[in-house]
């Protein structure tokens, strides 16, 4: 079968920054993306961020032509975000949420409301069999002191394992998207180690555009400057990863990323710079058996080195979970001993003395507000522990499978 | 390769019914069944409803020698109550928590708070991959006006499409528990005709125990008598499902239930009866291609009918959504007038009377838990909405597929 003639694939990933009334000048780039991309004819779009329904009804409308295939994928209470465009039928598709994604009441971080998952497509593209799966992760807030490490490491192991179980009977793996991991994260080696999706960052023969293939750059107009002082060239968190499985080899040929404005205007698609891939996909004569990314031992380190921040997070939600359940029960204490003291002032004792009825209400009303609030808290905490504790219990599954296989890898 | 010795493979399924302090002599019907269980020495045992980890954690030491290898799945506020028990090693597992649930507002239907799910348990038996999927659907608290029909059938149609996606690369697929659905359910219908999966009791070639294979018996002194009273011989609910892909068949050789209370004691299991059947594995000589289970023409009428009642589901839930922020609109119209006429009240307008302070207080708490209740239901609703247009939209995707395939099943 040696000599079948190559695919080429054309790939654009993009975070579009259309979160609806916040997001700047959001329909005028929304606009410019959907030209852009009519213009390229790229063969597969995978754009996250798409917060609007309208958003990808119009770009739908507006790509119906070059890109007559297309699927969004609806989640959480504004959307999952994604959404997928392609040259090529899609033939059916899964989204799968992530357990853990940040916390309701972080309302200036609004991630739990985009209901964050992974959504996959599969395709059949010159009989290949495409498994192409887009997602977008907890954002980091503070890297020095990332809260939402744990969650996002979480997502990050349940994105490994849903590709894994998920992509046995496809000949290529694709995943795109904005990762809020840096290259060397933890994160990204426990991603790509687990399983065997390799960077075409790193893999590409050509790269063009921001340096070290940057997308979250200082000289985009849109990004937050203060963000990005210790890093001045800017940070690479958005990907395209691919592995080929069973007898096909995939090779990227070019990678390039947008610099800023769009050509012809002066913004930028979006805060982030798009990320681009032209991937060359070949059937070989041998079937290559389906291995790991990283070698055993390393990967080991990398799981362990997981493990670790998720029990850090397992710990911290503990507590919560205790402070918490400590507060609704201190509430409820209260409640319970204003009911007493309203009993004795109907039984006639201290009938001598005015009953405060004002505060005794508020007080009342306070504690009630409390011991909603806690028990609400509690039990969001307790569903944070049980997922983190699942996730620790699988990555020691995972550690045991790593030590007990023979060498084979 | 025919001719090859058959596997013959015992799997046990059960609900358990272990909800603790609510469950009439949980310990000791576990216990029982943890005695059981290591008496009879199944392959392979299914249980649901184990809520409490301690008693999955004393199970697992009573078992230990028996079934080695085991798995708890952990989601939810109180656990998915799943768990598998293997006499052969467990190599991989994956859970999936479906995306509708019922309501958590529902205390008295306490689903919600179980976090649904389906787990996956991947072993190799013999040379033979099998996946075997555990799960436990809502429970149907109304017949005839199943207000949590819609949740259910997006399970349904979530498990279906989860084994079908996740078992690829599968010998044998395996799925045991209580789907909260009777035989002629569209539900299972779908279940069946997406996955091609089939029914251990319609293939058995012998069948012992209740009759028609009843898992919720009148006879059974821990069901509910007046739930029962339409269905004189009970109703079954309970199943083991399996299917070959690749070259391998599967027999059902009997198919066996307990009957009310364990030999030797005066208590049963469980209020549900337990499943247990006799499964013959052997190798074909001809692969046998992955088909679905229902003809399509009878497929496309199972999916059309499952969307309309998620369409059903969507239309109720809208109403909800538009119901709970009208509240919420409501309530903060309230309080910014109270708002008003405080700052009135301040400014010296209307000195002359008396201020209610007290009912003012109260009436201005009483908007505040109106807002922050209406809010929370709003976004849920929202949520739901989502997911059940979500899962219409697949569903569409499915009936397209169907009728543009040509007819190769």
């Amino acid at each position: 079968m040696e000599g079948e003639p190559t695919l080429r694939l054309r790939v654009f990933d993009l975070n579009c920054w259309a979160i609806r009334y916040l997001s700047k000048r959001r329909q005028e780039r929304v606009r410019l993306i959907g030209d852009t991309l009519c213009q390229e004819g790229f063969d597969l779009v995978l754009l996250q961020e798409v917060w609007s329904e309208q958003d990808y009804s119009d770009l739908k409308v507006k790509l119906s032509s070059c890109y007559p295939f297309s699927h969004y994928f609806r989640s959480g209470v504004i959307g999952s975000g994604l959404c997928v465009f392609s040259r090529f039928p899609i033939l059916d598709t899964l989204l799968y949420q992530y357990s853990l994604n940040g916390y309701p009441y972080m309302l200036q971080h609004g991630d739990w409301f985009g209901g964050k998952s992974v959504g996959l497509v599969i395709m059949k593209i010159s009989g290949i069999i495409f498994n192409v799966y887009i997602t977008h992760l907890h954002a980091e807030y503070c890297r020095d002191k990332d809260s939402y490490l744990p969650h996002r490491l979480v997502q990050a192991w349940e994105l490994a394992q849903f590709i894994r179980h998920t992509s046995k009977a496809a000949d290529v793996v694709l995943l795109g998207g904005d990762l809020n991991m840096h290259p060397e994260d933890v994160g990204i080696r426990l991603l790509c180690g687990w399983t065997g999706l390799q960077d075409a960052f790193v893999e590409a023969t050509d790269i063009k555009g921001c340096k070290n293939g940057c997308t979250l750059v200082p000289g985009n107009c849109f990004t937050d400057k203060s963000e990005l002082l210790p890093f001045p060239l800017g940070i690479r968190i958005d990907y395209i990863l691919y592995k080929a499985i069973s007898s096909f080899t995939v090779k990227c040929e070019e990678l390039k990323t947008t610099m800023g404005p769009a050509p012809g205007t002066d913004i930028p698609f979006s805060d982030h710079e798009a990320v681009m891939a032209t991937l060359h996909i070949q059937r070989q004569g041998q079937p290559v058996g389906a291995t790991l990314g990283t070698a055993d031992p390393a990967l080991a380190d990398v799981v362990t080195e997981a493990r670790t921040e998720v029990g850090v997070g397992l710990r911290a939600a503990q507590q919560q979970r205790y402070s918490s359940g400590r507060m609704a029960v201190l509430a409820l204490l209260l409640l319970l001993l204003q009911a007493v003291a309203a009993l004795g002032t109907l039984a006639g004792l201290g009938a001598d003395q005015p009953f405060p009825k004002l505060s005794f209400c508020l007080l009342a009303f306070l504690a009630l507000g409390v011991l909603v609030l806690a028990t609400g808290l509690h039990l969001f905490h307790t569903m944070e522990v049980k997922m983190l504790h699942g996730t620790e219990d699988q990555m020691w599954m995972a550690l045991r499978a790593l030590q007990e296989r023979p060498s084979e890898g």
